[in-house]
């Protein structure tokens, strides 16, 4: 789809213009891809103000058919050392890139150095976030890829369950292992994270990794994970028993599908992060419960698995149509159990359209 | 094992010392696993050049239990801004921390500019490359998960092969799946890079992604996978041949096979990166494929799957004992196909120690 790429090149120079410069040396990969398509691990991309006749792509060999598939429609140039291309060419022709903006939140102190070396004849201008800054509202393919990514891992823990893959006797190993698998099987490339799966008291561990711990009558088992598609992540945590739930099980289970419900009914345009958090955060605080809920509320998700906006307790980013989040509340109760639900979500109008569709009852295995 | 990381840091403090600074800030995620032998996603250290009393580690909320099994031996901080709760740290005993060094080859202009801002009292200065200087040589923990990385490869490539995984009718996906799960049988605790499986043509590319090409008779199928083993990666390339081999295959890979063998010869202390480059690159050059082999001979190999030293024409690196390479030459004949072989080995003084065991035979399957 270059159309796509092309689409969001031109979005990109209204920006890059708007910060009075000729042209941005983009070298972060994501970014790349964001703007080219291509899913290599070395380029750079010299993009020029004015279109897309000065903008220039690099890579090296071992992606010079990958290259001319994912990104034909710009000129490529074949060097090793990307970037340091891309600046000589800009030197070549140092009247036309005149003050060109770099990534400076990722550029370091020492590649900075050799860039401006580099750079004869023009300025070099830190641009931190231009791109991000696109990124943060997603197009329709976009969340096309995040639908897809989201239903693979819907699709595999409907088959995991399905199939009796979650219950007493196995380890939070093989469980992890399986989900991982049949995310494979629907349609993801990759995991999007180191899955977690974690039985009984694992479970009051907000990040806990899959060990040899044996799931067991009574356990809670909590699963977050995601599936990718065309490099795009999904992200879902549920939280199952094995066998009849206990009072206080059902209780903090209650407790917390009603906070993941309030801050999913706050995600609107026009809210402020920090509204958000405390939509959820509120209802697990009016419950005695505020010092076990130890993380913020949410993340955005596209291309990385934790990207802007931060539904934290200090967000301060004001929400519109097309971001995605996840709303993701967990209480953790040290050395007994915790409970996480997790959604990802579409920032829409009328209410937020829900990628994620694994039932959130309280399931029994 | 907090004893190997007390020795490293030890040896660090040596260098830290010698670059005329009282402490060192450490970011990068691995330089921080290889000092404390933490493996979260968040952290910071600031290592002081007197010793481990005015070390201090910092992670967030979500590490906390981590941190305290694996880093039990350093005074650890919970602050989800780490980096900075250092700095502030540091601030609080400025003259302790005078001459503070800075990871300059990773951290951005940006960070630098907000760490300039935190650092009251002491001085920040640019120090690149000090920890890398040492993972360059590995100590015998290291080298033994690389040899355990190495084991679970060669153990999933046997398997595979003995259970007919590699045949005609299969999809390089389906092999490429296969031979990920055998490594995680095999103790992988994940595949090192995206694995390449390659048949007929795409063998002729050298970084092919597996797609949904079907296995023919007569192809090759070229097979470049590593396993991790407590963060180490081992890397290995094999090709085979699915049937009898034509005259043109044997040629093309008792070549390549002669090419490797040369290069793993020069592989010893003292050697210059870009002789042992020579070693194999002449084999090739002389039976008139030298274009055909585009890329370097290797690379270092350790938590990073590419690491110094570069094996390559301009490596100006000197081998020395204790160092891990890789040594892959490969002839790739467009829309033919191509031969790489490659296998991971340990700088040794009497001849290198081979690590990927798998056989160099061309294999007929």
């Amino acid at each position: 789809m270059p159309e796509i790429h092309a689409t969001r090149r031109e979005s990109l120079r209204a920006l890059v213009r708007a910060a009075e410069l000729d042209a941005l040396l983009v070298t972060d990969l994501l970014n790349i891809r964001y703007l080219t398509g291509f899913t290599g691990s070395n380029a750079a991309l010299l993009l020029h103000s004015g279109g897309d006749s000065g903008t220039v792509f690099c890579t090296d060999g071992r992606y010079t058919t990958q290259s001319e598939g994912e990104v034909p429609d710009l000129e490529r140039v074949i060097d090793r050392q990307s970037a340091a291309a891309l600046l000589r060419r800009g030197s070549e022709h140092s009247r036309e890139y005149g003050r060109t903006g770099f990534e400076s939140q990722y550029v370091s102190v020492e590649q900075y150095d050799a860039f401006a070396k580099l750079a004869e004849g023009f300025e070099l201008r830190r641009a931190p976030g231009l791109i991000e800054g696109l990124r943060l509202v997603k197009d329709e393919t976009e969340i096309e890829a995040l639908r897809q990514a989201c239903a693979a891992a819907d699709r595999a823990l409907a088959d995991l369950l399905a199939r009796g893959g979650i219950g007493p006797g196995r380890t939070e190993r093989e469980v992890a292992r399986e989900l991982e698998n049949l995310m494979l099987d629907h349609g993801s490339s990759a995991r999007s994270f180191e899955s977690i799966v974690a039985a009984g008291a694992n479970s009051a561990i907000p990040h806990h990794r899959p060990d040899d711990t044996v799931l067991t009558a009574g356990d809670f088992v909590k699963l977050d994970f995601g599936a990718t598609v065309d490099g795009y992540h999904s992200d879902m945590t549920r939280t199952l028993v094995l066998g009849e739930p206990a009072d206080w099980q059902r209780e903090l289970y209650d407790l917390v599908r009603r906070a993941q419900a309030e801050g999913s009914v706050a995600v609107r345009p026009g809210a402020v992060a920090a509204d958000v958090d405390k939509a959820a955060r509120q209802v697990i605080e009016d419950a005695g419960h505020g010092d076990e809920f130890s993380h913020g509320l949410g993340h955005g998700v596209g291309l990385e698995i934790h990207e802007a906006p931060s539904l934290a307790k200090t967000g301060d980013a004001t929400l519109s149509a097309g971001m995605t989040v996840t709303v993701e509340p967990g209480v953790y109760l040290a050395g007994r159990g915790g409970v996480r639900i997790e959604d990802t979500l579409v920032v829409r109008d009328a209410a937020p359209e829900l990628l994620t569709l694994s039932s959130k009852e309280l399931v029994v295995v």
